[in-house]
């Protein structure tokens, strides 16, 4: 085995770093990257092409979930650097070391992958957060949404705050960038719903059995002028105390469920 | 008007960013501080003592807001200390600049705080993370939970990341630190419902419309053994896709809804 990487400055740590980094490098190369055994071993399970793995000296020693991925990725014949102790947390966007890294092919989706599906799609307006993006998909996936529609300046869902808050969904859920929201409107032809703070119909009243879009808006200053003209309808969430509204990815988990209970309650009934 | 503080050396200045980053400090003196003009608000309406106020130099100047927030707080005999542009930044653990920062009495609750209301109680077990918490806060207010039991190592409520997720709902929630959990819940004597991956009763077929405790546990790690022992039941939230879990914050507000819309179909039949 060649001698672990010791300088921060080596080209391939380097490229990892721009990676992490800066989203434009992300989407003109296509890769994400992924830190941390957890991620890595949803990047190892959904099959696609990894073109590093960067992986800190003796990190599998004495954790057989780390020996095993590292056993798993080997035996595929992906690229396996392996990396002084302390460089690699250099490179980290967490505070927590994580022992490993993974550059991989980002997912591609169509908008056939959104239509394709029984349930909702969340359409997110310029949505800030990448830690609320995550969160989204993940409850997105386990709801068994339809997948993510992104407006221009929504967060990247190949940041890493994003695919960590995510806990694997933004590998598997499908994600499309729509540069114009009302041609995809158009396009899907579902009806579009979004929330209000008052006012509209409460969430559990609201006929969400069949696919529709869930159109939410920003942290703080919600969904667009122009986009809320084109929604069908209006959901509140009843709300008790002193708030406005609840957190965008609390909200979605809370319509998306209902959706999903609806569902089921018709296929039952 | 004196004039304005233009050193971040200046002993008050110095006072805030010890309550900003230290929970011992907070905890001992029993001051919390709110940042930005939101939370802020929140604080006025909330009409607790508040033993400082410090202002970015014309920081009310052109926002309306702002400005009535400075009318209420002067008009209340409050101190207010102007501080010179940038000076405040130095201490603000946001990224975007707040102008204004109160240093205001902690809210203060008793056990039988939360005893006495109808929704459910959300015990949180050693739940790392001071985003999720005021997350949580947000959601079980809106919900209309009685209010949160903290386990120790738990994240502290005046931790600034949570008290800005709240949206302010850790200024009114009633929040308990309870340093035995077992005995917590002997003497509040509620059903004890706490998550399970798989196995346990479907979400929204528990019977959700009377009072329990919302036992949830740490990311990552969930509930310690020992307290999932004393759960009287296991709930599940169905998982549609390839994830284990929700996060806990989403978690708790697909639960916390479905109690509640079990409390309004009780009331209406």
């Amino acid at each position: 085995m060649t001698r672990p990487i010791s300088s921060p400055r080596n080209e391939r740590l380097r490229w990892l770093r721009r990676l992490l980094g800066d989203r434009r490098q992300r989407r003109r190369e296509g890769v994400w990257v992924a830190e941390g055994l957890r991620l890595a071993e949803e990047v190892c399970a959904a099959g696609g092409e990894v073109f590093l793995w960067a992986v800190e000296e003796s990190w599998e020693a004495g954790d057989e979930r780390a020996a095993a991925l590292l056993a798993a990725v080997t035996g595929r014949g992906d690229p396996v650097v392996r990396v002084q102790r302390g460089v690699l947390r250099e490179l980290a966007t967490t505070e927590t070391p994580q022992g490993v890294l993974a550059a991989f092919a980002a997912p591609r989706w169509q908008l056939d992958d959104l239509r394709s599906a029984r349930g909702p799609v969340v359409l997110l307006d310029r949505l800030q957060d990448p830690g609320n993006l995550g969160t989204i998909a993940r409850v997105a996936e386990g709801a068994g949404a339809a997948g993510l529609a992104l407006t221009p300046g929504t967060a990247d869902p190949g940041n890493p705050k994003a695919l960590r808050a995510s806990a694997g969904a933004l590998l598997r859920l499908p994600v499309v960038r729509v540069a114009s929201p009302p041609q995809f409107l158009e396009s899907v032809g579902l009806p579009v719903l979004t929330t209000s703070g008052a006012g509209g119909t409460p969430y559990d009243s609201a006929p969400l059995g069949r696919p529709f879009v869930l159109l939410l808006g920003q942290e703080g200053g919600g969904v667009s002028t122009e986009l809320a003209a084109v929604a069908d309808a209006r959901i509140t969430i009843p709300m008790a105390g002193g708030l406005e509204s609840l957190n965008v990815a609390s909200a979605c988990a809370v319509i998306l469920y209902e959706a999903a209970r609806q569902r089921r309650a018709a296929g039952a009934g």
